[in-house]
């Protein structure tokens, strides 16, 4: 096993990580730009390493300095957490070069899942099915046109190397595709140097469902009960619960197989979540694959009483699954909600600076608080807006939800806005409680609602 | 279902009835004394009431004011925690001649409970096995030397009415017995207006294994996993644990239904635990019971999932327990540990003071909290010096040992002196991992060596 692991993350996943290396016996070595010297995830390291200013692109994206620090501070292995570079082909290469094992998948795979027309062949080849579209990529509008004609207006009209919605477009009918096509491709090309297109069926009244998976090298492969994501905004996720509402054990069983009959055709190492779209009768179409540990991992942990991260260390190691497919079961429901530093009353607009006071309620049963904020600290204005995730478990999904309630509402975050007035309001919402919400539900339905009520009260 | 209930206590348990109370959306009143003004238990209930002064005498077991209390308040029950009042008899009576609940059993159950020579009779008559001993109390040294005689010594010569060691005596032989029959007579007729006697055999090599029950209004009954809470010092646990190392599901079930049995005959209403010494070949024999939640009672909702307090107030109100025994599992493997604020440096004395700063280790999974206490709360001298108990579950029980020992690492309190330092060397010693600990086992084995080290550190 290793003995010492860089952790090339911050925040709380970071001190996840790092708690979880602990549990291992494992020395944690952090890392930390000028802006995070303070940061809890440096406190609990047992060394810390600074790798560059404030920006994320000369700290927490800076693959030399990141893989200098491995080298320097004889770290066997590195995990990336997620976003920064979790899913960074070259960042694996350049560790893998050096010697220095990534806590995550193989170069090309996660080459060939960021690639989402690949992703999509790969998996169509394999027998999951995918979203109505393209087979391959489209070179000229008029294949576009074709295959559009053919799944039914509107369609989504994305760039193969695509991300943050460049070259992306939506498309109502066949006049806009041919007025769009051409710049959609050429805003990609200016992106990402590749003018390889696709499209997609536009899915409506779909929930978003994922399975988690792990594989260890030797092959064994496990999933885990399914999350139900559908609660998001600007394709962010906001609540995540598990198990999904009206998924019974056979289809759970069934889109579990769907998820390891995928992973194997990837050969696939360590953990990753494959994410559907679900019709209201339960039919699952692939959309894309995360090839690293989620935000959402503890809804999981919650669920079957599983440690997801210490699995992914052992599985890195070397080490066989340390669990059987029947091993994992739905011990509990969970729910997380995401408390983000940005104010839902101006457009969600990030929120920077000192936290003077804060109230975490972190006691009674079923209560996880992951975060790596405390009283006292400066909140920079450079990283993602996440500060803390609650989640919440019991034996029924009632129960979570008052449970929920009851910890947001004694939640005290000051000197910061915080989306904790959004929040509490969407987990009383009844739709959300009942839990077969759209993916557009906050968007079109909740958001417009709220924002008249908001403006309304005195 | 009840719209206010009272709150008759402080500290940790108080914060996790209001919380079980917001979850059953019922108002929660709080109590407190002068000292506690500012106390996190006053500041989460939605009304408070000042009862009187510092002292224990003066405010939590002021049986007249806090009827007042909650008269005044309007509160429809009162939830007595543990100690203070929640096992006085006279208090249940007062609220219930003002028409007010006790979210607890009767009052004549706990009056017989609370006469451990009634309490042993009452079980014996039941069928279950109770500590070799007297059967009846004894009036005489020479009664008390008979039976003595017969169970072998060493014995115990016990007050019925006792309490807190008054009238209690380790009796080797039967010349001892003489020489102290008479004299520990007289100190329980001081203590406790009674001079009935009874005498036990000194059970060795034995483990403090007990089973809670819930029963509701209409008698039916549900016990829970059992808990093993071996490891005490002078008659306080220090460590409990669940399931016990050793106990199959064979020997759980019927140890369990020799507590419903139990509980049967007692007519027993809402939740209580049977304490028994189990030798090594799993005999068990009742020591006592406890007619009200215990400290300890978070073990069994990490390993079972299900909220005890919540279940508690459901009955007392009239409600039919939620759960049927089938629904009641081992989920998951559950260790608790008792923060308190005492210095086992030097003879384990009592310390108060302000706590000037703390961390306390609440996120990843399988990590609970339970505590009242804050950075900057002042730690008054008058009350019971447990301030804080860590939870952790993993489903094995190597996993939440490494998961404690890392937790119980990364806790940091300044200001006052706490076990923390002796609960983690219990945590790392092996013969507890291991977990067939004989009760004395803290007092006659580790104690001892404990000390030495820690006088030969420089």
């Amino acid at each position: 096993m290793y003995k010492k692991v860089l952790v090339a993350n911050r925040g709380e996943i970071a001190v996840r990580i790092i708690r979880a290396l602990h549990e291992l016996n494992i020395k944690a070595v952090a890392i930390y730009s000028t802006a995070d010297k303070e940061a809890l995830h440096v406190q609990l390291a047992d060394e810390a390493i600074g790798v560059g200013g404030p920006k994320p692109q000369d700290s927490y994206l800076n693959r030399q300095n990141i893989v200098s620090a491995a080298l320097l501070t004889g770290a066997e292995a590195v995990h990336p957490g997620y976003g920064f570079l979790s899913e960074n082909a070259m960042f694996v290469n350049m560790l893998h070069d050096v010697g220095i094992d990534f806590i995550g998948p193989r170069a090309e795979t996660i080459d060939l899942m960021g690639d989402k027309a690949a992703a999509r062949e790969t998996m169509r080849a394999a027998g999951i099915p995918v979203i109505p579209g393209s087979i391959g990529t489209l070179a000229t509008s008029q294949e576009a046109a074709e295959i559009s004609a053919e799944i039914g207006y509107p369609v989504m009209l994305k760039a193969a190397a695509g991300g943050g919605g460049k070259g992306m477009r939506f498309i109502p009918d066949a006049t806009t595709l041919v007025e769009q096509f051409d710049r959609a491709q050429a805003e990609a090309v200016r992106a990402f140097g590749s003018g390889e297109m696709y499209v997609e069926k536009v899915m409506t009244d779909v929930r978003h469902i994922e399975v988690q998976i792990m594989r260890d090298a030797s092959g064994q492969t496990v999933y885990f009960p399914e999350r139900d994501c559908s609660i998001q905004r600007n394709h962010q996720k906001m609540i995540e619960m598990s198990p999904a509402v009206g998924i019974t054990s056979d289809i759970r069983e069934n889109l579990g197989q769907l998820a390891v009959k995928a992973a194997n055709a990837l050969n696939y190492v360590n953990t990753g979540t494959f994410e559907f779209l679900a019709d209201r009768d339960n039919h699952f179409y692939f959309m894309e694959m995360n090839t690293r540990i989620q935000v959402e991992h503890p809804v999981t942990e919650a669920v079957t009483g599983l440690d997801l991260v210490k699995m992914q260390i052992l599985v890195a190691a070397g080490e066989p699954l340390p669990v059987a497919q029947q091993d994992i079961q739905v011990k509990q429901h969970a729910v997380e909600v995401r408390l983000n530093a940005e104010n839902p009353h101006k457009n969600f607009q990030p929120s920077a600076g000192q936290i003077s006071f804060s109230y975490l309620p972190f006691g009674g049963p079923g209560v996880r608080f992951d975060s790596a904020i405390y009283t006292g600290e400066e909140i920079a204005p450079y990283y993602d807006s996440m500060i803390g995730k609650v989640i919440v478990s019991a034996n029924s999904r009632d129960e979570v939800f008052t449970k929920l309630s009851r910890t947001l509402d004694e939640v005290v975050i000051h000197g910061i806005d915080t989306n904790l007035s959004i929040q509490r309001d969407l987990v009383h919402n009844q739709a959300v409680q009942q839990g077969i919400i759209p993916i557009d539900f906050v968007e079109t339905t909740f958001l417009p609602a709220w924002s008249v009520e908001e403006i309304q009260e005195p």
